[in-house]
């Protein structure tokens, strides 16, 4: 990482875009940047906001967040999804695709922008490198910060992603209360109850779910992780010791999870704009998997959406650290860090203390951290002791929105364009 | 309704079940009946519950409600599903099923139970009915009180029924959510987001999503009744103008949604213990046909139980209604009262003000109430002004549990079960 000299000169706007699948709390980690960047006006002037992330500046299309209000930005903390939108649109690689980084950074120098503030996860950690050596290799001062966010928990280095803990929480909780409506009419109803969460290669989203049961028996009987192979006679042999043993059986299953083959359980057949297969409906082949073959009555739900932006169970430690990531972040930048992202250090677990701690984007790019095996019990279907302390504490506090006739009172930006200053179009 | 001579005689027991599909509140009601039932000794000695609701009646499984402490009882304000076990299991007719009549009474006669609490929807209302005319045949002087219970809100008579607030409240904060997250996506992602909720003949859990939109163009964009005829044409055609005007779709679709030939969109192809037959995965169905149509990418969520066991997302109105209906039931009861049901009755919509009235079981029993066409818009895909304002109020307050270690602290009895009296066993 490199530390610029902290020069007395003229502020510098900066931009600001989120990235990737949006989650609860990604716009408090905007409402940290925005917040963070009001007090420090000597060094940035405005803050450009990317409508629809990196897009927005591609196409010139940038949102004027000076124009928002102290409330709407202070409520940006309380609100779930992207409030600038958010893109899933990869850059590649220089080569590749010279004419889009030539376009950021012709933009960038049109509004004088000078920070750039990247929102995401492993794919976005990766482009804000890229545009960082970009930069420099055309002579444009270009701060690059990274910030953290990603529902699946996969990032290297930080202990933590913001954003998680809040699904995890959601998922969790869910687990708990949809287990005991099951226990409640097993006996002439529903034995069999799956939970199908999200994670497409790492298992963290379906590993909170264990931390519902706390006591022997307690749901989820089994969690299927896509760092554990599935095998259909040893899945089946759990769900039969659960109904028998228990008179039901709960199931969380990632959209993840794969056979010896590689195959996913549930293949949609489509990809997303990174390449990435669209996954969705293990949830209900698993539990017809357990009719066919044991005969029970099942029930299943597919959290979908509704696990990353329910902000109304959003985990208060998540949303402290999504938005001291923002804030962090701001600092880094006009202490003159650049290509860099602020991470969580875990500190202690019990009591859990946390810190802000910086990693270069380099060692974040493109890593992909999955549950390790110590953190799953030897029969592949529950989390071990290890995995309930590290997952234990970012479930904490609740971190209740405002509401207003019964309904969380999100805030909405007005969203007002800065002018733009050139003449060519930008097709994306 | 029957009103007994109000003699002093010595305290009889009294049977509680509760029955059909729990939800977020019904154990509020059986802390309603638990509590004031303790107030009143004098007539009511001991509360017996139905280890799975009336089954536990029919095979003497009765749970000492008494030897639970004040602070679990307590609990069951805030805890989820159903603490003592509910069961679908309908007694059928007298005259096709004089047996399990008569057994119910020999338990009764056992135990010294001379009040019976039924807590359900309306098949239960009707075997309540049923046991207090046979119970009178018999000349087993018995006090039959329905307590009204289910999300469907399908109940006659009685402005609302506990249990669907807090439904409510969950679709309707998942709703306005779940939206949130889609349209920061829908530039380069999901275009059509498709929310499965519950609601076999009555679309009342549908209506309250429509809560989540205040302001044109917010979501939901379309609601898919079972009261309304499904027609392809006409639906696909909404999807394609809300795409088109603002980027996105979020459709909520009722389990329970029809064609034209009166055919499921989705069948399950089993059924239930009543007979009804098992829905479930026309979010899917729905969600693939924008595909197919109109090659949208698209995203469905299932809420099945999370919907109804969501205690961390309660509605207050709903929690105190719920308990409201239980303590009403045992001050019924101890008046001498039979064979009625305490009953919501709305006093003002605004500002909201509710009491509790009375109504025979007799005009509850199997009645079923839907939304009316007045609720539902003319183009037959959102809720009117007068919906709005009938739902509001419902969903009115949080009713947070308390927490620990991140997660709601729910309360489990003890369970300690009554020492049988009879010989013969009986098999449900």
């Amino acid at each position: 990482m490199k530390v610029r000299k902290n020069r007395r000169s003229a502020p510098k706007n900066a931009f600001y875009a989120q990235s990737g699948g949006v989650s609860a709390v990604i716009n408090a980690s905007a409402c940290g940047v925005l917040e963070t960047a009001r007090r420090h006006r000597d060094k940035i002037a405005r803050v450009y906001a990317g409508r629809h992330g990196i897009i927005g500046a591609l196409t010139e299309d940038l949102i004027d967040t000076s124009r928002e209000s102290a409330a709407t930005i202070r409520g940006l903390r309380h609100t779930p999804g992207g409030a600038f939108g958010s893109a899933r649109y990869k850059l590649a690689a220089i080569d590749e695709n010279r004419a889009r980084y030539e376009r950021l950074i012709e933009v960038f120098r049109a509004h004088d922008i000078g920070y750039f503030f990247y929102n995401g996860g492993n794919d976005s950690m990766d482009t804000a490198q890229k545009v960082s050596e970009f930069g420099a290799s055309l002579g444009h001062s270009l701060v690059c910060i990274g910030i953290p966010k990603t529902v699946d928990n996969d990032l290297a280095v930080t202990d933590c992603c913001p954003g998680f803990g809040s699904a995890a929480k959601y998922i969790a909780v869910s687990t708990r209360e949809a287990a005991l409506d099951v226990i409640s009419m097993a006996r002439t109803s529903t034995k069999v109850f799956v939970l199908e969460v999200m994670g497409r290669h790492a298992g963290w989203l379906a590993a909170a779910a264990g931390l519902a049961g706390e006591k022997p028996g307690d749901a989820p009987h089994a969690i299927l992780f896509p760092e554990i192979v599935f095998e259909r006679e040893k899945f089946l042999a759990r769900v039969k010791t659960y109904v028998e043993r228990y008179g039901y059986c709960v199931v969380v299953v990632s959209e993840g999870v794969r056979d010896a083959a590689g195959r996913f359980l549930a293949e949609a057949g489509t990809r997303d704009a990174f390449g990435h297969s669209q996954l969705g409906g293990v949830g209900p082949v698993v539990a017809q998997m357990t009719r066919d073959a044991l005969g029970y009555k099942f029930h299943w739900a597919v959290a979908d959406y509704l696990q990353r932006s329910a902000r109304h169970i959003a985990s208060q430690v998540d949303v402290e650290q999504a938005y001291a990531v923002g804030a962090a972040a701001v600092e880094f930048a006009v202490q003159g860090k650049t290509a860099v992202m602020p991470i969580i250090v875990r500190k202690s677990a019990k009591p859990y203390r946390w810190s802000i701690g910086e990693a270069p984007l380099g060692k974040i790019a493109n890593a992909e951290r999955k549950v390790p095996r110590s953190f799953i019990t030897a029969d592949g279907f529950g989390i071990t002791a290890a995995c309930r302390s590290y997952l234990s504490p970012l479930i904490g506090g609740e971190a209740y929105p405002p509401y207003r006739n019964g309904l969380p009172d999100y805030v909405r930006i007005k969203g007002i364009g800065v002018p733009r200053r050139l003449r060519e179009p930008f097709v994306v």
